[in-house]
């Protein structure tokens, strides 16, 4: 910095104010970037983050990058931060308490410019008010912005396009306990089952080490002479799904003309094309947008940031594939 | 840190030097260590990394983690900084070279403690030798660590698998131009086919957007009385690999009866289970591993490293599935 404020004829402190980004003379400003161009001169970001007291990074805190729900998702979220000049720092929880709460420490630590979190632990106690938080999914406390599917109205269109194709006797598959927005699925398919007058019947793992094994043993328990007692299967994730289908197809049940399959989120295993699955969309895309707008919303208003947050509920959709008729 | 100072009774230089892991006198730690605590003293990682020169994050660059192989990378990647006390900031350059270019600039500005990239841009020139840089499958310059997968073997075990498995007329699926890692595999799987004097074919898309389309056309044309000319596949990624399983699918050719198909990285889907395809398995956790390790060894060299290193290839294994007998 002392190079370049030589070479520009200028003191230091006028270059450190034209780094920050605050004003200088306009003669001033083309000296400097003159000098920092000819000393090919990068600034320090670790100074820039002292002076403005706060980094360019956020945190992104999701369960585990390796599904492709959070693989989308962070590619997603990634793509509108770098949009806003924002760097993403990428951190598993294997939804380990401990292990979200220490990246909180970190974030505090590293004065970050935010948090954006898909966290099921109790972490809200725990984040002063005045950090700028975006939530997604789970509700962090009534002081954050929740961006959240409509988890509810995804449970109800599953049924909806299940009984509209023909099934009859339908099954919801799922891992217990069905909480947070696994419920809200289920709810949603139950309520559209009632009204409709449509019998349904619960599969649910209750391990997650043996959830292909459980499924099994199901199967095998509702299969009379090579007859499914099902024809249409609702599972709250895509993996339920894909697991339903590769255990009928085993056992010669023919998929989607004895059973349909629906699962939930949509997300593409490869960019390049749609899942084979039929399943409930997410709007992964819009949702990650959505949080880094909120997150730069937020920013300027810190420390005033006591106002109450209702969540966001953004629209599902259903997105056809092999496993419907 | 003037409270902390205060508090404990020493200077704010003896806080500053007990931070930034400098040694200073038994009794001073102790004091500052309650100090810290009773006042839920936060450091600042700016003002450390500004101090210490360099900062606790390394950058990935990867081409998009939206995928299977590089969601598992990444993950992996993450746990391995993670133990040693790295965070890291997540990169997806799309393949663009201009994007891949932003993200180094931006890892000098933050003076970051080093790169992993996947990078198939031409960068070598505009990295100093003297930054921490490990290369994962193609080569950035002899000047940093190279870790790859031994691919040539991974195509000689596909062709090897085949034909052990009763395979006579075997196909190369791909994606041309067929470079870097991708002739590799290629050229392991022809000169394996020719040893063992067995005919091979290739079928190659010319187009990333229609891939699909041109492997269909290629199946119909090859399709003789509701036979498949061919009836083993060596496709050198997964994606393809699917996309044959589901087109031959489509054509009522039974997988793996009547064709079978094998293909490259065996990259799990969900962390719970193994793909469904067969596949020639990258060792990805061990690749993540060997990355970040040689990463903290090259971290004390910093300036002396011109060096030269010799690739790291490390081996892959056949992975079984459903694809093939």
């Amino acid at each position: 910095m002392n190079d370049v404020a030589r070479l520009a004829g200028v003191s230091r402190g006028t270059v450190s104010n034209y780094i920050n980004g605050q004003n200088v003379r306009t003669a001033s400003a083309a000296k400097i970037e003159t000098a920092i161009k000819q000393l090919h001169y990068v600034p320090n970001a670790s100074a820039k983050a002292l002076k403005t007291n706060r980094s360019e990074y956020v945190v992104l805190i999701i369960p585990q990058v390796n599904t492709p729900f959070f693989a989308n998702l962070s590619y997603a979220i990634q793509m509108a931060l770098n949009q806003v000049g924002y760097k993403m720092i990428l951190c598993n929880s294997n939804s380990e308490p401990k292990e979200e709460l220490e990246y909180i420490e970190m974030a505090k630590a590293q004065k970050v410019a935010g948090i954006i979190t898909m966290s099921y632990s109790e972490i809200s106690d725990l984040i002063p008010a005045d950090i700028p938080l975006v939530a997604i999914e789970k509700k962090v406390s009534d002081h954050f912005p929740l961006i959240v599917a409509d988890n509810y109205a995804g449970g109800q269109l599953a049924a909806k396009q299940l009984i509209d194709s023909g099934a009859k006797n339908l099954l919801f598959a799922s891992l217990a306990p069905v909480v947070n927005v696994s419920a809200q699925r289920q709810q949603g398919f139950i309520d559209y089952c009632i009204t409709h007058q449509m019998s349904y019947t619960r599969c649910l793992a209750h391990n997650e080490q043996t959830i292909l094994a459980e499924f099994k043993a199901f199967i095998q328990q509702h299969l009379h002479a090579d007859q499914f007692e099902f024809d249409g299967i609702f599972a709250d994730a895509d993996e339920f799904a894909g697991d339903m289908w590769h255990l009928l197809l085993q056992q010669g049940i023919r998929i989607p003309q004895d059973v349909q399959i629906i699962g939930f989120d949509a997300a593409q295993v490869y960019p390049r094309q749609p899942i084979a699955l039929a399943s409930i969309r997410q709007p992964i895309t819009q949702m990650a947008k959505l949080a880094v707008q909120y997150l730069t919303q937020r920013l300027p208003k810190n420390g005033e940031s006591r106002r109450k947050y209702q969540p966001t509920i953004v629209p599902i959709s259903f997105s056809a594939g092999l496993t419907t008729r």
